[in-house]
């Protein structure tokens, strides 16, 4: 079952380089089996075309490496803490992808400004505060988990899979591995267009509540009836 | 008969991810036979290139499904409205290309900056109003069409074979569903021109009338004398 | 002769999509054979990837059609114009790329804000006045090969190789096709550059006349020392 | 040993188009031995799909050619007093790359405004001051190189590889080849992130200091942690 995880977190890391999302290794992909407790990721500064399946670093929730020679990836404190606060989340992303990370430079979230947006992601897109210079000289990967949990306390993570770490870029996640990069590659996407679409209207506001409602949820929910 | 037009709105289909106006499934071709009252659509939700001719979905005016074993694009109500509000019109094309989406969310029409546009489009590419809350609850993708030919009650659907629909995106049209593509890039590239010239001069004035008649009508009616 | 210049203006006009310069047909690179007073061109709406070397359209310096089946591009009287005004003109490129496009539309010529540009243009590529009604509505192409004459009164085109024709898109041109599709090239990524520049600086003033010299000089004249 | 470099030296020069860092042929890498005292250089003007290893020029440090039929980089004696200057420096880039170009362009350094920055540059990447007259008019590629080295008066080059030529474009450099010319990637990563944070928030700060040392020593120096 470990070893199925495997080919599809390794299968997900190629998918960054194909979706343009990353520039050189900058950018991880996890997985999770829940009912054994391990977690499989990328290792850290490995290039992906060089990289094969049996290259996937195995840890458990304490970070500890049940399996693979390599060095799991430096942001694995990160994803632990969201897989423990966030028990739906099946898998997770980060990458440095320049147009959410323009938003994040510039410490600011993403609003719903159209249908696109709507269609993945149930409102704005959060950014997170800074973090303290005590967050920072800390457990700095362990606390921007936290960080992400933090705000995310009245948000349901489900419903909008991504955030802007302030200052750093773009985590997105959802029920496996692949469509935590879809969701990845759907940020970027509306990452791009919001920040156009203020160059066009700097005063354009958020679409209506209806109108983010019906695209949710024709995509999302017990009623929903995009797709087969 | 209906076999070809299957074969063409396929293709067609093809053709937007190979034009770049599509991530994943976000687009969407239709073509008509209107000597059978039939209209051929890409199915719901299916990849582009696992597609094939058989999956198009043939439906009637009335949307009910007459061949085929996949549910036709939830956006088929949208089709038809137009097949029947605009009789000329053999194809029909909707995505979320970015530039063109931009100034959907911006809630802004595509004057006629240049000689580029005035080629293909007769004037401004208009931006629908925002849908009313009622519209939005009701039967979405119908009043989708429906706000489509309100925008269109004086202008010429075959001159301007384009829209922005207000915060969410483009439709594009023309006498099939090759041509309906073929608008579907211009307007990208006049929209990303457009949007782009107003960065470098905020105050520019559309051509003049002159200009956009010379250009469109090299191109098109009784006088044209651009091509073989 | 003539057969050889077919050859060099149908391998000038594949590089036009291959430069990302064009889409669809939206571009016609010429060449003239200067002793037999002929010019080779693009035919009208034909499509880069289907059009052969035989399709090439050889006409007069009237614009009489002396050999081929097709109708030459109807930019043509512009490119006689120009051949005719400029003798030292050995190809001509005409192209809607898109960033020098904005500035055509923006009605701004593109100063020289660095060094890129100073290597092939020798100061400011002008962006000529609007066309009067009567232009337009008179032997429009002819004109505009008229307004860009007008426009270099006072330049010298081998040292400025291209123009931007208000409202429209740039021609560029050199010593011979090959050259005229380089400059088309420069032009495009200048554009590009000093579009952004204004936006990241909108004081920023020309490069000093020295570094202009400097480095338009260190490629051409008697002085050049760049390259083999 | 000076042949290993002239295959390193070739493969690094490859890249750069590959990375889409250069149009036609604007832009040059080379290499030191240190120990013999030779430098390793593109040859001016020659198209790197043509290029062979066996093209490369080797220069001793006052510019003479020391082996090779072509003759070198116009910018060799740019590259001749970095490496006099900064001598842990083992290879050097330049380029016309259009992010890091306007910044040049502009005359302005780039903040460092997010981790991607950080974790390769520690702090601003300087923009150089104009050169005189006298400069531009003497020996220009020399003066260039002093022009940075006054730059960098008290920054450490090993800190902050790479800087900004006022009116020109980027030099970037490393401990060997390859090395410079990742870091000519993430400098135009970086010129594009910074350049579209300010289009979204004029008012944007840089990072802090806490945040800067963390990411740059996670990756530099004796604590580093990325990567096996």
């Amino acid at each position: 079952m470990i070893d199925e995880l495997k080919q599809l977190v390794w299968e997900a890391n190629l998918q960054l380089p194909k979706q343009k999302l990353v520039t050189f290794t900058w950018g991880n992909v996890s997985g999770i089996d829940r009912e054994q407790g391990l977690v499989v990721i990328k290792p850290s500064g490995i290039a992906y075309e060089k990289m094969t399946k049996e290259d996937m670093v195995v840890v458990d929730l304490e970070g500890k490496v049940v399996e693979g020679n390599l060095k799991p990836s430096s942001d694995t404190p990160t994803h632990l803490v969201l897989y423990k606060a966030f028990p739906q989340v099946g898998g997770i992303v980060h990458t440095h992808s320049p147009w959410a990370t323009i938003w994040a430079q510039a410490g600011k979230g993403i609003p719903a400004l159209g249908t696109t947006h709507a269609d993945y992601f149930y409102g704005e897109i959060p950014c997170t505060r800074k973090m303290t210079q005590a967050e920072i000289k800390g457990a700095y990967e362990l606390e921007t988990g936290n960080l992400i949990v933090e705000t995310f306390h009245s948000l349901d993570p489900m419903q909008v899979p991504g955030v802007l770490v302030h200052g750093h870029g773009p985590f997105t996640w959802g029920k496996d591995p692949n469509q935590a990069v879809y969701h990845a590659v759907v940020l970027e996407e509306v990452a791009k267009m919001a920040a156009r679409t203020y160059q066009l209207n700097p005063n354009v506001q958020t679409i209506d509540q209806s109108l983010l409602d019906q695209h949710y949820l024709r995509k999302h929910g017990v009623n929903a009836y995009y797709g087969q």
